[in-house]
């Protein structure tokens, strides 16, 4: 395989393989997509949105991830039931498991946005953060979370006053998101995107640790022109042990590419 | 039955029964809950959502329902399947079909929300609504659709220009919620909310029809005191023949109850 065709560690972390005439497709958790240990929520939504996409030959428009039990590395199957194929959209379902039983399961419309047509862009604040090289990486260290390593990703100098102990005091995230080997984003690499992250209540006073997501769902609004992704992610609401994250990304051009939403638990050790 | 005891119309018309000891809920969806003969999307997701929290004995946290095609009224069954039971969250699906086929297909987090806790309100702008006496019902017409006769719901004299033909240009509905029988507003009334108020882009220069919905989200974040809902809706982004809705419904102590989300279709004629 030339480096030209070399489709990438995201790729290839994230390949799915039908069992044969079955509705089952076989994958692997890889090591080195994990947060301390537990595989990150935006990366197994990607892996079982492969395979929901490959069952109705569509990439999603809104998929919505439930999250079960941690990822660990290793075998997984996702059984996916496709409950309608329309004209437009399929709509299908899907439960990924690993030796412990269900890790996530998941319900998307899949189909093709139609080109063109009116567009309105309201309400949106203008994503606010400098260009890529002002930008600050994760700082290098031995608990640097394995999926970093793959990744190309650079945040706000305001909002990384968590990484030394000083949050800013605002629930937000805003940087850039790339994959360390170059590799092309697809709508795929999207999904990973709207949970790669560092959640924006790493900069209030909670306490820095891991923040279980348990339903995710992303509004997939376009295909990423090349280049990296630009995100910013709020929380809006903490209450009563549960909390909100809203996400916007867009590409290199500056079309809105991504709109996501996750409801999570509050932080605690991994 | 006392007038006292009468659960009131909304809980007649979303009520549910267990098929013996299977995983089907019967139920029917009522005349008088559609805009234009097409049920009210909240309104179905309510219905199913009342099998799949009697499945599991407990409310929704979260629950997704992707639309696959128009619900008309007559019976309907719910096929209910537990993924998974925890201690803290049961991860449901359904399937609710009428004689045409599937209509809505879901994906919930059931459970009871740890009281307390440390709670932030952030990014959310105050809901700017005027009391309730001095919004502005919907305007008696024939063309009333059939929903709004069930409820006591008025909305932000800056919002209702698409009435008389004359929109405010911004994708906003703000205003109140409530039922015409005066029942209280349980969590599935606020699923209900989460979808009863105008789209916001009527108040644009796209053309007032029907938006079908394609996935609304919603995320129950308290238990409603008593007394109307106040909410409100905007559209951030249309683009390629989509649009979102992002919804914020709070109750009358101003406690945020539901933050919703959807994905909808262009609207076009019913």
């Amino acid at each position: 395989m030339s480096a030209q065709d070399d489709p990438g560690e995201f790729a290839r972390a994230t390949a799915v393989a039908r069992r044969g005439e079955s509705n089952v497709w076989d994958a692997e958790i890889h090591d080195g997509w994990d947060i301390q240990g537990n595989a990150n929520g935006g990366y197994l939504l990607a892996i079982a949105a492969r395979a929901m996409g490959d069952a109705v030959d569509r990439p999603p428009v809104t998929i919505t991830c439930q999250y079960l039990r941690p990822g660990r590395p290793g075998p997984v199957e996702i059984e996916v039931d496709v409950v309608r194929a329309g004209r437009r959209f399929a709509t299908v379902r899907s439960t990924m498991s690993g030796v412990d039983g269900p890790i996530i399961t998941l319900l998307g419309t899949f189909g093709e946005a139609a080109q063109g047509g009116p567009a309105l862009d309201t309400f949106i604040e203008p994503i606010d953060v400098p260009p890529f090289e002002a930008c600050v990486p994760r700082p290098s260290s031995a608990e640097l979370p394995g999926m970093i390593r793959n990744l190309d990703a650079r945040l706000h100098p305001d909002d990384v006053g968590y990484h030394v102990g000083s949050p800013s005091g605002v629930p937000e995230m805003r940087g850039w998101f790339g994959f360390a080997d170059g590799a092309p984003i697809d709508v795929y690499g999207v999904l990973l995107a709207a949970d790669a992250f560092a959640p924006p209540i790493f900069n209030t006073s909670l306490p820095v640790g891991w923040v279980p997501t348990v339903e995710l769902t992303v509004h997939v609004r376009g295909e990423p022109a090349p280049g990296h992704l630009c995100g910013r992610f709020r929380s809006i609401l903490v209450q009563d042990g549960l909390l909100d994250e809203e996400g916007v990304l867009v590409d290199s051009t500056g079309r809105i590419v991504a709109q996501s939403r996750q409801l999570a638990l509050l932080p605690r050790d991994p």
